[in-house]
């Protein structure tokens, strides 16, 4: 099945949810407007808006209360790619050129602040103390994994705990922000929210660990990006890390760098998947996964945990 | 009058926000704890938090509840100092090296980042959504100005209403913001609270306008970086607005470039300074300053309020 059409019963609601996104970043700054709509047109999959609205279906759900929570995630999500654009030096976003090669890299940069200010406008919306808290808590994380990323480039003796904490703070704990947040702006009980953290948390890793196999196992055409990108930038990831275990992927690894080209990385990745890291690599996501869907299993029932099982086994699993 | 004498009386409270500061930004992180507290050390005025504790003193003065503004509102200004090193390509600040010279350009807009969620942190515990909002927008405008002044750079045909939109928006409203919400979180009446606002907003634009005289009239030593480094960087100030009315003068900028030595710059302001401008420039600053003291003379009197007009008169007739 498509991502899409397992939450086709929200249909009305992200179209609004999208109107807002332009709305917001709104600006009688051409350069600014036209900088931020560029990516944000590029679309994305706006993971984290639906896991806002689905988590939010187990309180009083409210479109209008909802909307800001999930405008919000969405930005801040939007903003941090932004200014990973700036560092990982990428040319291509989603397929098309990124902010900083479009424009450069001071404009990507206060692009990127703009539209980190524009979500805290619609913080202020939501009308809990403890959403604030848990917002601003992970945007501190999300920097703590970016400054990481950077001193952890091309340190090829890192291990998998640096690894996991970094994807943590980068990706997993928005996407748990994401659920608790959106669960706790329509009053859902509190432990029903931390679940829905914790569902979140542990759907974000098995998503990020996916992506980063995908890095190696898909093609440019579906990526929009060259694969073996993330190597390339000098990112670590799962695979790579397990592949460092076998000697002769070992020694070629430890030789990349920004000059690598294109067909060197290539022969890398060949070699890499006649070896067992992709599938190891999918043991730990699947791993994410099964304890996502045991954290699922045991928040009340209603018409939305299908749903919300459908996503987390797609995003763990997905092809592209 | 030494500045610091003026509010001698709020010193406890002034060392416990800088107990605050360093504490918010410590990190498990080396880099990130060492590149902040490394421009936060380097000290500053602190104006903002002096005038968010002055503000709170028309209300139901808590250090407690107004620290917490004087910190967020400290780290704002901090994270876009940093921000700004970046675009500017600036070596020095404040009499050290910036850190995107000492580290570089990623680390430093990744600090700036992680200082601007500390803030929110802080932001969030104001009890009070109408400060997040104002804090907000705020933080909207701020990054409006930083690209309009990117945008500016070296665009020599630009006029006096896009030099005071900038600087409004640059540095008036954070201190604008700084007054009526510290006012706001002790509970201030609506009509102080507002006043306070535009007190800050026109003590702001003449802090500013004096800020851009002193980098023209001050010496490398006291300024902690070369005379005519906004120039130099392409910043269009108002004495330098001012200055291109005459035609010798106008036909030296327009060839200013980032190639300029300290010297030719050097020859321009000493030309410069045979003129009006400097003095045509404090008559705007001037200006400012006398309506930022008639919303003062209309504020409900309390032993602050001659400080506040102390602070003004200093800090829009300062020589450093």
């Amino acid at each position: 099945m498509k991502l899409n059409r397992m939450y086709s019963f929200l249909k009305a609601d992200i179209d609004e949810i999208e109107k807002e996104l332009e709305a917001a970043i709104e600006s009688d700054s051409p350069v600014l407007q036209e900088a931020s709509l560029h990516l944000l047109q590029a679309g994305g999959k706006r993971i984290r808006p639906i896991f806002v609205l689905l988590s939010a279906k187990f309180g009083q759900y409210d479109i209008h209360q909802v909307k800001n929570v999930a405008v919000a995630l969405e930005l801040i999500h939007t903003a941090s790619l932004v200014h990973d654009d700036v560092i990982d030096d990428a040319e291509m976003r989603r397929g098309r050129q990124t902010i900083k090669s479009q424009w450069d890299n001071r404009i990507a940069m206060y692009t990127g602040d703009y539209i980190f200010a524009r979500s805290l406008e619609y913080i202020t919306r939501i009308d809990a103390p403890e959403a604030h808290q848990i917002l601003s808590n992970t945007m501190v994380e999300l920097c703590k994994g970016e400054i990481a990323q950077i001193q952890d480039k091309y340190r090829f003796n890192q291990n998998l705990r640096d690894y996991l904490l970094r994807i943590k703070r980068k990706t997993a704990l928005l996407i748990a922000a994401s659920c608790q947040v959106g669960a706790i702006s329509s009053g859902a009980p509190t432990e029903v929210h931390k679940r829905l953290y914790r569902f979140g948390y542990n759907v974000g890793m098995s998503f990020q660990i996916t992506d980063d196999i995908l890095d190696l196992t898909s093609s440019e055409k579906v990526l929009g990006k060259p694969a073996g990108s993330d190597l390339l930038q000098g990112n670590i990831t799962l695979p790579v890390l397990y592949a460092m275990e076998h000697k002769h992927l070992y020694n070629q690894i430890i030789k990349v760098n920004e000059q690598t080209t294109k067909e060197e990385m290539q022969q890398i990745i060949s070699q890499m998947l006649e070896t067992d890291v992709i599938e190891r690599s999918h043991a730990i996501s699947r791993m994410y996964l099964d304890k996502a869907l045991k954290e699922l299993s045991m928040l009340p029932n209603n018409r939305v945990k299908k749903t919300l099982k459908n996503i987390a086994n797609f995003i763990g699993n997905r092809k592209y």
